[in-house]
């Protein structure tokens, strides 16, 4: 006979956390308790299988469940030393449900079961408050009939039917609360309510507490396919074939006055992890009283009062507190991680009703995993484990101070909510372009960048400004993107905005934002704010970045670090970070980084005057006028790899030649097209001839990448002297310098190997020039289909493959990054898509062109070094991706290259115990 | 000892057409000849491998290489009963290359060879013509000097040095022509060239006939490796590493006066194909007299004669004419081909020369094929093998009447030259925008339409216009595929022009073309003429397309329609078309279309009113407009469907849903937006807004295809409604109707099921209303590589997959087929790419892809339908690879279904060989 029910209670519980897929969490809780001889009403669960069984057959409970139920009730009784039923001495139940997975409020509950004309004296007798029996008795016969006989308002105008009673009881007796009706008026609900029932359902309400136990264990089983039920496990992938347990215990009561009272705890902090006890209790209360906030708890703890008027429960009750706090310690070391629990004590008793593991901050999951490393609880790969790499990026961030955002919210001075494109919270004075930004940023002002869309033009006002708000483009918009290079807080795409330029205002729903209006951004959740909000910054980044705190003197910092060595020591991927600039690596350096994995060369490009230069080159007519401007901007671009080479200090260099179609770098407002006409001495209309010419219907997909510098070399050859020529330079410093150049948009072997032809031309003629040697590499993105699937021929002739999965997504895709955001949005909501691709790594599309790449690129060259350097490559679920490909490292952003480290090393640990288990 | 000679003449020869690689296609013809018993002046072949070995031997001749030359040379003595070198009867002897393949006028050759101070006085002595000898000697000194010990000009100004003392020669004689040159003359130029050799490169005129001999061979073995034979091998794809064979051969001379003579001729008309001998002759002349057009040559009988006042051969020679004739006829039983011959008349004595397979236009290789199997010379597949594809599309089209050309080349009337993107002939006069040349055709006018590129705006009067030329875009562009697909005549992307549409001009090497002045255009060679050019209409179309020739008046078509019953029955690939009107689709029909492969739904769109319904759908803001517009739509594209359905008679007709951006069909000028505002009733600045909401930074990659119908499924409902109630209408008349609906843009699964959900729902509503079955299929385009990387996914549920390898392409390759021209032209002429990869599928790249998903879909569904619909299906490689893969059909524009047909009779034959080859 199988077995469908488990018992617990007294000093022994036949399940536990092994069992929880056939017990349920709440299930296996109140067993694990019980085996762990903490004190908690007796009861049974009743299987999930049992659940499945009547799913499978017709809404039938399983053969020997009935008589299972009734061994189990036996035990209880005689655990409790009460009868079900019993007129003097009755026990009630309460009957809930417990999936595998907490499912919080989604399906139904039972509580005072067992009531009835009789029983419902004898609780009165018994507690000697008749008034509490009957308050328990007209809410038993309420929620039975709702949950279990399905009584629902009949129409849209009706509300709750039994409310209804209530309400026109209370104005018959002229009173307002509740708590106003007396004994009598109670009972007279109970009929009312009754008589409601043998009305509109024709049928009788159970006496026999049987019948009224059996009807409400198959309500819980069917409230597990209610509409919200099964929405809200589509929302959070749940099979519909897990079922729900059902658990029938004991009720005791908080509310039978002096002595008791009902509570609910963390064994650590929620919010910042720290190991302290932290909770709230009420005395003489139900636990619905504590969370449902209709009085207001008080602190369990000394430490937590913040008012010497209230007192705490470990004042009130210190033998009860002890209690407690031995039963936390139990159960943290029971569970290894904190634990949320209830509990109620019924006239002096304390019992645990439900124990769990506790939400939190990122910020607590990762100082309470760091610590119970430290306490011996958990293995630093458990650790590893459990902080989400997710996590960690926010732990860097400047957030909002809750109690001032919470103010805000309330004042409804939340103007709109955008795409949460940049993490973290700022504030400042708006600005509506880059020049400005920079202006107010340098007499000091803190201002938020507003546009319409960025451009690699605003960068400088970008990085002047505290934080980004534009009115469209998606997470990988310009905007956002560059913002989480920076680590930039930024909301972007934020339709309801109406930005005006030349008025300088925003339109917000009828709200009018002007220039130097003060706005708040949570670039967490992409709300906006008018108004000031004030921010809390990082304790990390005053370490790292800031250098405004030295690491011994911020515990948090010293937690990372730890937790970071872990890391390192665990995974097997290199980290590298995409950075263009000195002050970039500086930053990625600092956060761990161990090389530049994409340095972007046209970033450089609009720096100062050298924009004139580029420009002058992009405008020639021929060679020799290109060869002129080319000239101008190699001393430029020499000294930027000087610096970059320099602040890496002997880690390598990955520096992506040229990629970007020229017409990029055009002006295109009628005044500046006619000040590069007269800078270059030509005609507005020949400029402007030419930048027509230059135009192309697919960007994207144009004259870009190597194509640039196969029909013009001499963009190839300038910067590839730029480089050699900085590597010599900063060599004679003594300083090891590792550059590695690579082809942009590579899909012909023929494209790289003449590319690679004019890099080692030009390299050699400058080593010559300075009599040293420089030992570069020149290999290639795996960027276009093409290239993944010739991979073979190209992986005989570079040196190292880079994988750019961006413009691989949106080739593989057919899907333009820019452009998808007007469907995307769409295909996530309708589940057409799991996730965005620009995010992450699709596996099934982009992943297998990916993995031919490896596979025919490793068998062309078996050591060839691969790594990725998309902006996937510091998204958690692309970087195990990665790691799974073999290959060698990722690059990200210098904000996330603690996010990829952690994500390396879950991945490895994933995989170790994989294999383990095989 | 390795044989390095092969001797021919007399009767034997010891090579042939066997031994080709070895002797070279020159020796090989004149072994068969020999052993043909055709009189051809003995000699001997030094082989390829011995040119190889003296590549790989820093310049040397192999081992035995002298012994073997001098026992052929007494072999050629006996057999000529003359001597090398001898005073009296001197054996005097050409040297000259051969290859395996005929690169004509590459290489050097050494005519005259064994003449020196002595052995000149008896050739002099024994043709009793001194002046002939002396003029035969001061050549073979010029020509020595030259080709073997290298004189060239010391510098730019110098021209030939020898000429340039034949120049000071005649001006010391005053004289004008060589010929006025006396004997003594030509003695003192012997005199004076010996000289200059001496002078300049220190060396004496090598009085030895053997030190002659070999200093020839030797130099014909070095010209295999100077630069343009090099840049000549480059271009046509010839291996560095065959090398060429050398030919030592008796010299005859058809200028020894009476009953001497020479000519060249062809076995059949190399224009036109007619089994007719076709030749030219000289008496008393040298080869290159005839070649080099210093004499007018005449013509070889009496069938070729225009002129009575010329005589031809068979009149002045009758006998040598029926040698000749005989010669003919074994040369074409033996090669089976037509020949293309030199021969020379010394003294009344026939001598071949050379016999190779002849040049020959498209026409006369098709007609030659097949007159040859109708003669039992070659078999089917032998003739569909000779007939290349493409030859066959050029037989299509009408073509500029030769004579005229000429005359308007020669008037200097040739203006410009573009891409030749719809082969034929065309002229007309010139209009500039797509009404005029709707009304000036309405009106009787053949018009040419000048666009600075095209739009399916423009189709209409596309189609009025007899040839389309534009100054941008590509062979890829809209003009060009639109071109190919109507069979237009079109020159694209003619830079050079300068069109002004406010003007009506065309401004073009400073001549200026107005609108109505005629132009003509040679959409083969991409030439821009001013003025008419007659036009000869093609015989083909007339009988298939006009129907204003029968078949049986029309021997050209009878011949045509023969090799494609040969091609159908030998090809194992369906051939489809890609049509979207009933009367394309009725022309494909006429060509042996089995199908509609890509019926696209858009170019519907644009037809009269129906654009402004579209419109209205596009700008209605939500469902309700939608859906409103939409029904307009729906009776128009009903009535579409059922003109295709009721041409195509019962093959299956594939019907893509909407595939552009929506974009695409909005207007773009200020006044059609008030007009299209007007027509909508909302305001023109909130139409504009609506467009530029649309606007796309990449519409290639945006949102388009099944994107569209997933965010509109209303779209794709109208669609299938009107197909299942189109099939329906016609199914009544009793007409089977196979309708095929198309998803485009596929590339995940779940976009293919949502699109099949709509289209299933709604043709059950249709078939239910109609009380009928209509028997259709639901399949997917795979054009973006994530398509095909998950093909086994989508086979699982798509009913039929069809490539779609023009965005795959440009998916694949990260490559926009309109911005590509900026750089495509580059590619291919620094052959970075073999071949343009949107006209010839790019089988390394995309046809893995292509692979991948054939590969995957059978996996899912072992006999899936699959096929191709982009312009590659009427290439003939690409058909040929298609038919590698598999597939099932290819379709193509019904202009090139034959072309189409052919490539897949010449796949399926090549691979029936190949296996028999195995």
């Amino acid at each position: 006979m199988t077995k469908h029910v488990y018992f617990f209670g007294g000093k022994k519980a036949e399940a536990g956390e092994k069992l929880k897929n056939l017990v349920g969490g709440k299930g296996a809780g109140l067993a694990d308790m019980v085996n762990l001889g903490i004190p908690v009403p007796p009861g049974f669960t009743i299987t999930t299988e049992a659940c499945v069984y009547f799913y499978k057959h017709g809404m039938t409970f399983p053969d020997g469940l009935k008589e299972q139920v009734m061994a189990n009730m036996k035990r209880v009784e005689e655990t409790m030393a009460m009868k079900f039923g019993d007129t003097k001495n009755p026990l009630l139940f309460s009957v809930r449900s417990g999936a595998r997975v907490s499912m919080p409020g989604m399906m139904d509950t039972v509580l005072n079961l067992g009531l009835n004309e009789k029983t419902v004296k004898g609780l009165a007798k018994l507690t000697k408050n008749e008034r509490f029996a009957y308050d328990c008795y007209r809410r038993f016969v309420q929620m039975y009939g709702d949950v279990v006989l399905g009584l629902k308002p009949e129409n849209k105008e009706e509300s709750d039917p039994f409310e209804e009673v209530i309400e026109a009881k209370k104005k018959e007796k002229k009173v307002k609360l509740d708590t106003d009706l007396t004994v009598d008026d109670l009972k007279d609900l109970v009929v009312r309510f009754k008589k409601l029932i043998k009305t509109r359902l024709k049928v009788d309400f159970p006496e026999d507490p049987w019948e009224q136990l059996w009807g409400s264990i198959g309500a819980v089983f069917k409230s597990w396919n209610t509409e919200r039920a099964i929405a809200y496990r589509e929302l959070n992938n749940i099979p519909d074939t897990w079922g729900t347990a059902v658990n029938v215990q004991c009720m005791v009561f908080g509310n039978m006055g002096e002595g008791s009272g009902t509570g609910v705890a963390f064994t650590r902090s929620p919010t910042t992890g720290v190991d302290e006890f932290y909770g709230e209790y009420l005395l003489n209360a139900q636990g619905e009283d504590v969370v449902a906030g209709i009085r207001t708890p008080l602190p369990i703890n000394k430490k937590q009062k913040t008012d010497d008027s209230v007192q705490s429960l470990e004042e009130v009750m210190p033998d009860i507190y002890a209690q407690i706090m031995q039963i936390r310690g139990n159960l943290e070391k029971h569970y290894r991680d904190m634990q949320d629990v209830e509990f109620t004590i019924q006239k002096g008793k304390l019992w645990m009703l439900q124990t769990r593991n506790g939400k939190r901050t990122a910020f607590a999951e990762f100082k309470i995993a760091v610590d119970m490393v430290k306490e011996g609880l958990i293995t630093k790969e458990e650790a590893l484990m459990r902080v989400k790499p997710e996590q960690l990026d926010q732990l860097m961030r400047p957030i909002f101070d809750p109690n001032d955002k919470a103010k805000a919210l309330k004042s409804g001075n939340m103007a709109a909510r955008g795409l949460n494109a940049g993490p973290g919270a700022a504030t400042g004075r708006v600005v509506f372009n880059a020049e400005d930004a920079e202006a107010w940023a340098g007499r000091g002002e803190k201002v938020i960048l507003v546009r319409v869309e960025t451009s690699p033009e605003d960068l400088r006002g970008m990085n002047a400004a505290q934080g980004i708000l534009t009115s469209t483009g998606g997470v990988s918009s310009h905007a956002a993107l560059v913002a989480r290079q920076m680590g930039k807080i930024c909301v972007a795409g934020c339709g309801e905005l109406d930005i005006d330029y030349k008025k300088k205002t925003i339109k917000v729903k009828g709200k009018v934002i002007k220039e130097g209006d003060y706005i708040s951004l949570d670039g967490t959740t992409g709300e906006v704010f008018v108004g000031e909000i004030k921010t809390i910054p990082s304790e990390i980044l005053q370490v790292l970045v800031d250098k405004t705190l030295k690491p011994k003197d911020s515990p948090v910092y010293k937690d990372f670090e730890l937790l970071m060595k872990w890391a390192d020591s665990a995974r097997k991927l290199g980290i590298r970070t995409n950075a263009d600039e000195p002050k970039q690596a500086e930053v990625a350096v600092a956060f761990g980084a161990e090389g530049i994995g994409l340095c972007r060369t046209e970033h450089m490009f609009f720096e100062g005057d050298r924009i004139d230069a580029v420009r002058e080159m992009i405008v020639a007519n021929d060679l020799k006028g290109r060869v002129k401007a080319l000239k101008k901007i190699l001393p430029m671009q020499k000294k930027d790899f000087m610096g970059i080479f320099r602040v890496m200090n002997g880690l390598p260099v990955t520096i992506r030649t040229l990629d970007p179609p020229l017409h990029e770098f055009l002006p295109h407002t009628e005044k500046e097209i006619k000040d590069l006409a007269k800078k270059t001495g030509t005609t507005f209309e020949a400029l402007s001839a030419k930048i027509q010419s230059l135009h192309e219907a697919n960007p994207m997909l144009g004259h870009r990448g190597c194509r640039l510098g196969i029909v013009y070399p001499e963009i190839t050859e300038m910067q590839a002297q730029a480089i050699i020529e900085a590597a010599c330079e900063v060599k004679k410093e003594g300083i090891k310098v590792i550059p590695e150049i690579m082809i942009p948009l590579v899909g012909y072997v023929n494209e790289f190997v003449l590319q690679k032809e004019v890099v080692d031309k030009a390299a050699k003629e400058v080593m010559a020039r300075y009599k040293m040697d420089i030992e570069y590499k020149v290999g290639t993105m795996i960027e276009i289909p093409r290239a993944a699937i010739t991979a073979d021929e190209i992986g005989k002739v570079a040196e190292f493959f880079s994988f750019g999965t961006n413009d691989l997504t949106q080739t593989a895709m057919g899907m333009s990054r820019d452009d998808a955001v007007k469907f995307l949005r769409f295909y996530l909501d309708n589940n057409i898509l799991a996730y965005d691709p620009f995010q992450r790594i699709d596996e099934d599309g982009v992943g297998k062109l990916m993995k031919i790449a490896v596979d025919l690129g490793r068998k062309a060259k078996k050591n060839l070094k691969m790594g990725i350097c998309g902006e996937h490559g510091g998204e958690p679920n692309s970087v195990e991706f990665c790691h799974s490909l073999g290959l060698n490292y990722v690059s990200c952003s210098p904000y996330r290259v603690t996010v990829a480290k952690l994500a390396a090393a879950r991945a490895a640990i994933k995989d170790k115990s994989k294999k383990k288990a095989k």
